[in-house]
């Protein structure tokens, strides 16, 4: 249903709901540790890529080697060479992420979707519910491995697994969905067990 | 996380997940009924005020009664008096629509979200998960309320009603929240049960 | 098992669950407006016909607008021609309300199954599990679909609306299944929210 | 919402949702075995008293040690001497099978409620949301525990006994209760996994 | 992911977990009734052949009819001819027990596994997530009744019965299975109301 | 309830239900990659130490990036210093994946939490139910934080932390508690989505 007001009623003023994220990136407040120089490298080809440093990168940095394990980690996963599109990861990510209901990642991830994609209502529903969106089978396939997964590990079966390689994905690619998935089930949750908050400037980006 | 990618890869070139949105307007294909002069008129005014009619009025116009009567609700929950503003409506509505994975409505409302607040991310944050917003203690216990009341209607009590009096609501506010979130689950579930698919104009609102 | 006791044992004797029903019929106690002449008519008219007004009405009587809308979108989903019979519509509101656990609409509908049946335990059926019932494969479907519709809203696809279409529903019929679904979803949520109390008179209706 | 309608439509005219609930009691057709001399006893008692014999009774009479087991058990548990009145014990039946959805014990232990309290609604109530009724904190205290142990079994703990204990039940009491909401959560699944179908009689009894 | 550590590192030293349960049985210490000759002699048996009386037969102790009762079906159950092995029906009270999370029925009855089968980890599989383990068609297919008759025993239907003589079970045995499944949801009730705590033999048993 | 019979019926033998466990690792079957030096010496060390190399390595040794950042982050996790104890992280660990039901883990680290505690059926209270636990505060509160953060981490607010906090963790142990149950999170679901098998030898281990 549409909006008639056009403009922002003055009585209705309130603090943005994102108010401090941008300083308190989570509710913990650790000190950073001092980056050692691989991270210091990295972290300036962010600002420099980006324009900013990923508050989860901040969030991780209060201790070196979990840093480094999580950026080791994220950096295979999402962009070494896979079956899987680099979009076709974010969008598992963000499929993930919003069974999970987390802020931090549907923000992040949610805006991947938008750029890789080109198409910024991808981003959206994903976040939303995956099943509203037009996709191929094959991503219909991927994104139902991945939730079921998520929802309720405990059911996934060799069914299911042949429900992906009907559906053209390798045995290597079927690791990488779970990989993915199983990735985010627990960015999700170190995100909403630490209120971690994301860059605000994800919020408009690719629109 | 933060995308490295900047460009959209042709190789992840796709079809847009909205492709058809603003023509099939639900999976029924009802065909439109002739317009009461009234409801002509408030199309006209649609067309006039928002640029475009939304999907959702030319979807219940199959049939004159029905059109009638959802706009008569519709405009009396959304737009009347009420003690509610008309952005805590609309929070309530995106907050339900959420809880309920609606993706007609997490769409047009979450721009009415943005639009009255002017504060995107909180249109993103109703959409997500209300209890990762920077809420008033006002807002949460109407929205604890309303989505309580969602998922799990049978479990409200008067112990609940209290909590929205303690946050500063009448009665007639305890009606009202009621009232937009029962609206909701109702139009969640027309709108799921029949694919209905918003107006594509509203992605890029208010952004 | 049956009971082996016939007479109440006074040491059990208690004040009647629905003690103050028919006074109290919320617990939000607004004061009625004054009625408009249509719905001054209307109510005569219950009165007449039924004995009584439902406590429904008289609950959203606080406000004229509020009852001309109800009442203008309850007789057009219910009384309404329709390619589902008054009974099938009944039948909906019960499973509906059943899966909410809606004290109100289970005892007032409950009653309105029984009396157009004419089949009393139909009205029990439908409020413990419809699954249980011997019904025909169009009912089932048609309830399977309202009840999926209502508990996982998100999970209704075209495959559901195929499932109603082999059963010989039309599309328009899809959308009536849907629409009265969704009403009681929204009704169901409005009594669970004002503890809204059925007219006692209900109870012994068409046993 | 009120029924307008009083007559039975022909056109609605459909077979009983009960057809054949007397004749086969379970989807099972297990051929009945003779009875021992107490259980004859017991039946003929049955008849002379009810003027029928419990269909669960007929169903467990395929073998003669599984029948005498069942009503060893169900005697003392509903009818020996406890610190619960047979009505609250009937209670506990009729909320847990409301839990279960089962329809066999629905209308059973409805009618048993029905009679025992003299209060007809009581009976509709504990099956379509104790929640609604109006009780004594202590049978609310009685069925919160019997609820939560029948839905969420392994997060009862010392709390939820310690508010039996602030409600006034004994010991001994709370064992009572865990026994009877234990066993119809046996009785449940013995009848829906054998869709046991309920003597047509008990539904018109003491409404 | 392998242990590195083997010895128990004294800092981390704690009281047992189990600390108790051989004497304070349940948490509600209701006194022990004499015990009739055949219990008496009941459990002098338990102590000859298993060296100790379970803690469950000590729990209904207190009362000499519920204690007869419980024996008299509990053997019936599970140790009665039957069309399901006593294996069988063992692995039905872990999976069911598993589900309903109850620690005294996975003690006791995985023991019970353990020693039957001679397959130690088959007694884990049942606890952990029986769709883990390599069942047999028919183990999987009586499994899969058995837990959704415990987890959504309103879903039970005719073919979930039909799955069952696909499988190779007759009518008897479906009453069977249910009959065990059924009992299992008792105790776990039963035991999780009480916290009932099994005797600390069984850890070590048939590992 | 105890066992009566000592020996292993003939007529109930059946294939192991851990058939293949220690050959076919996953479902997936992917060929291992060579290892680097490091992670051949890690391996060497796991055989030196434990007697053998843990599936889940071999598993992720199909590629070398994957198996070094995977070890990586769970030598931090599990083993650096931490004001967890080695065996608190182990208790997260196997209550994690009890919520998830995943064999493997629960295989895996219930011989840890046997081996780090001396205290055998710790593990099975960690894998079964830790609410029926003997348990600290600390523990207690650990453990509650980390389940809800798995079954529902849309949920987890600043009142969670708080309570953390009065059982006397610090911001960083907080981290480390949600960074551990991530972790369990992500392999769980690895774990599930390619059926990954336990070394068999876990199930005897520390008994």
């Amino acid at each position: 249903m549409a909006k008639r007001t056009r403009k922002v009623d003055p009585k209705q003023a309130r603090a943005p709901a994102t108010t401090g994220d941008d300083v308190a990136i989570t509710a913990l407040k650790l000190a950073p540790a001092p980056l050692a120089p691989d991270m210091a490298a990295y972290f300036a080809k962010c600002e420099e890529k980006l324009g900013f440093v990923p508050n989860v990168l901040k969030a991780y940095a209060f201790d070196a080697a979990k840093l480094s394990a999580f950026v080791a980690m994220y950096n295979d996963l999402m962009l070494a060479p896979s079956g899987l599109s680099k979009l076709e990861r974010e969008m598992i990510a963000v499929a993930v992420s919003s069974q999970n209901r987390c802020y931090y990642c549907l923000v992040a991830h949610g805006a991947a979707v938008r750029q890789l994609s080109g198409d910024p209502p991808l981003g959206e529903l994903m976040a939303m519910n995956y099943r509203a969106a037009r996709l191929s089978k094959r991503e219909r396939a991927m994104l139902d491995f991945a939730v079921k997964l998520t929802a309720e590990p405990w059911l996934v079966e060799e069914e299911d697994r042949e429900a992906l390689r009907r559906a053209g994905f390798s045995n290597r690619d079927i690791w990488d969905i779970a990989a993915v998935a199983g990735f985010f089930n627990m960015s999700n949750r170190v995100a909403s067990a630490t209120d971690m908050r994301p860059n605000s400037v994800y919020h408009g980006q690719a629109r």
